[in-house]
């Protein structure tokens, strides 16, 4: 099929800028040809790859590439897509939110550029995977952590711009950030907070800088291209211990998340502890078609048969305690008297051979891996979308958002396969609907149930940190509290820095006023 | 005096928008007569009163008075300078960036909106102190509690929006804010956050929201009236122990703050402590007069004997633990084993009738008072701007930060009264500019001597976190890395959110596009 063009050019004009885009960052590294574009679809989305095709991807490796490839997009007026390592999947991975969009592929800077084991702060480019910075870590033998994600291809910086979060007691990313290098626009190189005094001593060391803290701007909207980040890594503590609660019944859950909430809150356990559900505890280590012929739900039987096989519970609990040993050992008794109560608990500090326990071992203490990628052989060629509300850290709203979730889904012949991810003073949620991505009808009821629990969640207050491509415009639109005056700020701020409206357009909703609707 | 008219306003033109104030607000709640704005003044500037006497002060007491008076300030051009409690002593107080402004004083709406006991967070207006809310949860039993500034007259929303900061291990106030409710200059009120989604169950839960995060953009700007502000509070902890280590050798500074840092960053020392140099530690209990009659900085001879009469040290060093006690004898016994290496190191955990003691421990608990300002008593009618830049927590910068202001202002005729305020991963250092306002040439000498220290401190890369009016430009002007980026973007967000240069136009050297030089 003919290639794709970016909206409102012509063939001719687009030929320009891919030429353009040649000169700024040398032909190997623009891809316009199907083949090569074709590792910048979503394999996950519940649309048409015709919906997100990139018209061209290029893929800079240093700042002066970055500008020269927005002076190319500012002329011709070509909307970029920037992304790190572009592993964004469930949330879309390295496809653009609309097609004819020019994908800009940050992997080749990927240099960290300083880690600095006095203070404990790294600064990374947007290439930078938690692989790399683990790895980095270990060959100069530095006593500091990292906090990943789950998949560790993902990009320290990228995930942190997306308000992604991890499990070790650093696992809010956004909140660890300190510093960033955006490149605007219009071309300008930014050195945010402290980094806008030259030779600044406590760069990467205080946050705020002078002034507004105009960081945030930058997160989940695109309006610059973050070249660098400063991010705070957290010391080797003394001693290490994760372990994990389960529950055999499914109302546990009700109890179980009131009296994790105070533990939290008194940073008893001061990581990002997780509640984990039946099947995405055993989707790690088995796949539905080994237990269930059929399609649609599990019948309660299977649910049995599946907790006694794997020797787990209706509700999971994982999370760790930091420390001199002894101050873990007043911890973890405050823990079993905390948790004891719930009915049915039963604790575990190891499991061998367990691959679920051993990932999440890891990841709760920054060791990255690729195990829970294992949750999409749950079903055959699974694709995955993420719905991710929150809440207030009480059991009621545990249940109200377990079942309005569960109830929908099943109707429509989905499995509920979610967690619970405990943060300070809120509960993430965390549902993946894993679905059939060669069978059109069910990619398009996938499609259908997932608005739908959209609108009702964000009817009954629940709202989402953070989203997929193709309901980015329904997550804002559920934000529209006084008449959108949140939006409309948003909309205001890209007109400002984004006049020409080429910077991730779209992004989680915000359009450029020649896109919006 | 003839009355002080907004830059570029006929006294016809101005007395039509006072007209419109008393419309707004009622004509009780406009202050334009000299009288009135007396206390608008900033009785501790370095320049003339005239440098910033405002035209005229409104106190709205809701968000549709707001949205009144800015309709009549956008019609007219009129800048505002809204202000909480308008307690920023130090920083310029209530006192406007320049004359003309229109001081819009928000103490009148001074309701507590909510405290939330469970999942421990307060939701204030802009006019609520310090006291107001240390009173409130007093008298409602909950176990929570508050972090202040030393002076307790405080606004918590205030003082946040200017990144100010407390004792507590809730010391950096931006860190602990989560949403807030903003009135933009064209009216539009916004809620921030979760707080965009009509009756969000996470909104003062989850700090990021979606999208991008903007509420860093309200502070130091002054691009929005802020009139509701949420803050987590710390639960009460199971025991608190305050220590205070005295050091007599003044280069003692370097090993302390070596011995210091790793304490932070393991977070054994939860809260921001401060190292307190003998004139500070000395003037909240004695005056200069009565240990000595010259001018000028003191002989070495005075020193130690104001040592060994108030039996305090060259450095004074403050902390606390928080936690069940059995965790704090552990932390202590790894507090002593870290500073009792450095010289002289003496161990006080109660100190009777030592005033200077006293107000501390209350800080590190969070309890509100107003002993600090006794230090201005140091020298007759004393008058004091802080001058405070960070830096790495390393000895070698806390030796060339001390020396690099204390040799400069000695060689003035000035002291040197400063603090280290450690944090997290930075340190603050505060230096008090104590001099006496009733003698021009002093003053004089105080305003250069401040614009030197900061023009040298910047070039050896130690920037200020806040400033005074005065030196808000020369501030913004040091953080010129990339030949201004930063502030060039400001000032287009500034354009974009306030295209009528109306929002407190100046703050931290950010002006409007008709103000800009
Ligand atoms: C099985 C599974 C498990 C997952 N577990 C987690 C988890 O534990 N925690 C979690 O947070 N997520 C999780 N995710 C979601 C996602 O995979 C990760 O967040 C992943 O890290 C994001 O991809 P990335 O790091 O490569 O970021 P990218 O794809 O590079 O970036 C993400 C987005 O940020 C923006 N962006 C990126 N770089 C820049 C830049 N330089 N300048 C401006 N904007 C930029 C873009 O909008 C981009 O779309 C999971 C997904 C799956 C499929
Ligand atoms: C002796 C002494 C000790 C001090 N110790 C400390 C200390 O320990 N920690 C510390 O942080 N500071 C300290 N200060 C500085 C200062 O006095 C305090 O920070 C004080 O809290 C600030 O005044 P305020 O709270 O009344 O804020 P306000 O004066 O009300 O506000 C401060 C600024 O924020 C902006 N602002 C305020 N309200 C709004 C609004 N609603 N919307 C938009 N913008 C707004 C304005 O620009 C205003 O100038 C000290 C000063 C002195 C003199």
């Amino acid at each position: 099929m003919p290639a794709t063009l970016p909206p409102g050019l012509s063939a001719a004009a687009f030929s320009q800028a891919l030429a353009g885009f040649r000169q700024a960052v040398g032909k190997t590294y623009v891809y316009a040809d199907e083949t090569a574009l074709s590792s910048y679809l979503d394999p996950y989305s519940t649309t048409e790859d015709a919906a997100h095709t990139p018209a061209a991807a290029v893929a800079p490796h240093s700042v002066e590439e970055i500008q020269a490839v927005l002076k190319v997009a500012r002329e011709y007026g070509i909307p970029l897509w920037p992304v790190s390592t572009g592993k964004n999947y469930a949330y879309g991975g390295p496809a653009p939110r609309k097609s004819g969009y020019v994908v800009l592929d940050l992997a080749r800077m990927n240099r960290i550029i300083e880690v600095n084991a006095r203070d404990g702060y790294a600064v990374v480019e947007p290439g930078v995977s938690y692989f790399d910075l683990y790895r980095y870590l270990k060959e100069h033998d530095i006593p500091l952590w990292i906090d990943c994600a789950a998949p560790g291809w993902g990009s320290v910086l990228g995930n942190l711009l997306d308000h992604g979060a991890g499990y070790t007691p650093y696992g809010e990313h956004l909140t660890m950030q300190c510093g960033m290098q955006v490149v605007l626009a219009d071309g300008t190189v930014v050195d945010t907070a402290t980094g806008a005094l030259p030779g600044a001593r406590a760069s990467q060391l205080y946050k705020w800088g002078a002034g507004p803290w105009i960081d945030g701007l930058f997160t989940q909207s695109g309006l610059g291209i973050v070249t660098r980040l400063g991010v705070w890594l957290m010391p080797e503590p003394p001693g290490y211990r994760p372990f994990m609660v389960t529950f055999p019944d499914e109302d546990a859950l009700h109890d179980l998340t009131e009296a994790i909430r105070p533990l939290k809150l008194n940073m008893v356990i001061p990581n990002g502890a997780t509640s984990v559900e039946l099947l995405w505890e055993a989707a790690t280590r088995v796949t539905k078609a080994q237990y269930y012929g059929g399609k649609g739900p599990l019948p309660p039987s299977v649910r049995r048969k599946l907790m006694a096989d794997l020797d787990i519970g209706a509700w999971n609990f994982y999370a760790a305690l930091y420390g001199p040993p002894p101050m873990i050992e007043r911890s973890w008794s405050v823990v079993r008297d905390a948790l004891g109560k719930v009915k049915g608990a039963r604790f575990y500090t190891d499991r061998p051979g367990d691959t679920a326990w051993e990932y999440r071992a890891k990841l709760m203490r920054g060791i990255p891996n690729m195990t829970e990628y294992s949750l999409m052989n749950w079903i055959g060629s699974g694709a995955h979308i993420d719905f991710s509300p929150m809440s207030a850290p009480t059991g009621d709203d545990a249940v109200r958002l377990y079942h309005l979730i569960k109830d929908k889904v099943e109707a429509r012949g989905f499995d509920y396969i979610g967690e619970f991810l405990i943060g300070w003073r809120d509960q993430h949620h965390i549902f993946m609907l894993i679905f059939d991505r060669t069978d059109p009808q069910e990619r398009e009821r996938a499609h259908q149930v997932f608005g739908e629990i959209v609108a009702d969640a964000a009817a009954q207050g629940f709202g989402e940190y953070r989203t997929h491509l193709d309901f980015m415009d329904q997550i804002a639109a559920t934000y529209d509290w006084n008449d959108h005056a949140l939006r409309r700020l948003n909309e205001r701020v890209r007109d400002a820095l984004d006049p020409g409206g080429i910077m991730a357009p779209g992004k989680m909703g915000v359009w450029p006023r020649r896109m919006r609707a």
